[in-house]
């Protein structure tokens, strides 16, 4: 061996002892950044601490560790609207051309007019009409393309922002600190899946096979002797409250461990992950701030948080209080 | 830095060129030692190489490398009847003395007089009759249970062994190779959902997040105050033919890049994953052993390959001749 190997070794072994230096660096550092220190932090960390230490008494092992994430109001904002009801008027105004018997029926007359009184005056049954008429007719392929296009183009009444960039710091961290520490992070959203799919795995890391939501059937068909799946205007499955706990059965076919969200939406998917002897861990976002985002729970029409705060403060449940504990809530809020 | 160690980095360095050199002697077998070499085995190997070849044209990134399986006879055995119809026989002779009216009631009574011929005349609304008395009406964690156990007890009446032991060697090491080569492997099934999860992860190595396969609604409720899934009588969805593109995309949200069947129950699958410019695979396991396994194709009632036959043939898709190209069928075979 040669000295010039000799240093080679050494220069390696250094290299090395530097990497690992800096991988025990970034470990240590703290890996929420953007939560205040409190009751909510410390529980999270705690949980996570307890179900990955080996041969503890509540080590859960790696491919149990299934957390579920609400998106609307727990991953990004749904104040005033949510943002696919934003993507269905925006839709509207678009294919309006093509569709002038809208101009004298609603709640599509109400849409052009932007008339939110109007639109929402239609009732459950009028905003259905807007999603169908929106949303299907195209193929999947079409569709994700369509949604993704606007999601490029559009930014919110508020921060002027794509709704991309409005989603929150400190729950962007919450999913990566999960993930290094061996947790499957999954959407279960009343939100349409395929309105999600386009973007999670750039956004939240999340891949599309991890992204549970609402959903149109589908039917499979030759277009031009081409295979093609058509959405059709009508719904298959809507993931909202007891919707969840039920999605969560079908496609992951096991009880998550960690459970969080926003909502009455999301109470039974808490209820479900909670209830069992397993370790587990249900957390609730509560918008209590409305400089930097919005405030609203019990009176709110959308996402509204009543029966859910009540439940929470009965099992214990850790309630994140927006303006206390997170440093920021959006990424470009330095 | 005293001799001592230099000694010790010597030595690390010689583990190191060690474990690569045992690395690259792993990597070097193969991986398919069930196959024969030929046609088929060849074909595999050529697509997974060129989509894992970094820098190549044909290069496919990992997270894209969704691998779909047919269950039923492209897995496991499917002949004389599917495991999961044994399994209802089996439930409703169990079940009887608490359904005394099933003495007098087809489907039951055939089912109880061995009378598979009168089980058969009563035709698909009769078997759905059957599967819904037998797999429904108890929580889901019951079900899986019940599943587990019977798996576990009984067995096939050709070979005498637990129905997990029936499952095709040179498969099971397809679904290694693909998983060790970054893909990600998934069961689409016309069977139960439910029926498979509890035993494919410890069988096949997938996991239950990773069976998509038919299924019946089910209900979220409160069970003496406690939060429960229970099965209802309703069928969900059927995850058969057009059924499979569709669950494809419902649950995965990509479409494959390789697809795995035996019948014609796969052949929709096929043809999606296949119906892109992307880099595909195909291959359909054709039964021609009579002798180790079972031979059946055009005029089987069960597990028929009639149309996909026509179709691979005329799109270049793999057919595996199990006769010529499986060295051994089962794990047992030595």
């Amino acid at each position: 061996m040669n000295t010039f190997f000799f240093t080679r070794i050494l220069s390696y072994c250094t290299l090395l002892v530097c990497l690992s230096s800096a991988t025990v660096a970034a470990k240590s550092g703290d890996p929420l950044p953007s939560w205040n220190n409190g009751a909510s932090k410390t529980a999270i960390m705690q949980f996570v601490n307890k179900v990955t230490k080996k041969g503890g008494a509540d080590f859960v092992p790696p491919a149990e560790r299934i957390a579920t994430f609400d998106n609307d109001g727990t991953l990004w904002i749904e104040q005033p609207m949510y943002v696919q009801l934003a993507f269905a008027l925006d839709r509207v105004k678009a294919e309006a051309p093509k569709h002038p018997e809208w101009k004298d029926a609603e709640p599509f007359k109400s849409v052009l007019a932007n008339d939110m009184n109007g639109v929402m005056a239609s009732g459950e049954h009028g905003l259905l009409e807007l999603i169908m008429a929106t949303h299907t007719g195209m193929s999947v392929d079409e569709f994700n393309q369509i949604a993704k296009y606007w999601l490029t183009m559009s930014k919110d009444a508020k921060f002027n922002r794509p709704y991309t960039e409005l989603v929150y710091q400190p729950m962007l961290e919450l999913l990566s600190y999960l993930r290094a520490n061996g947790f499957k992070t999954y959407i279960v959203s009343g939100g349409g899946v395929e309105f999600m799919r386009p973007w999670t795995e750039k956004v939240y890391g999340i891949p599309p096979e991890q992204v549970i939501g609402s959903s149109v059937k589908t039917k499979f068909e030759l277009v031009e002797g081409k295979p093609t799946l058509m959405r059709l205007p009508e719904m298959d499955f809507i993931d909202d409250k007891d919707g969840k706990p039920v999605s969560i059965q079908k496609f992951i076919g096991r009880r998550p461990i960690a459970a969080f969200g926003n909502s009455d939406g999301d109470l039974q998917m808490l209820e479900w992950a909670t209830a069992t002897n397993r370790p587990h861990f249900a957390l609730i976002v509560h918008h209590t701030d409305a400089e930097r985002e919005f405030a609203y729970d019990r009176e709110s029409t959308v996402g509204r948080l009543d029966k859910a705060l009540d439940e929470a403060g009965q099992k214990g449940w850790t309630v994140v209080d927006m303006k206390k504990d997170w440093k920021r809530v959006f990424p470009f809020q330095k």
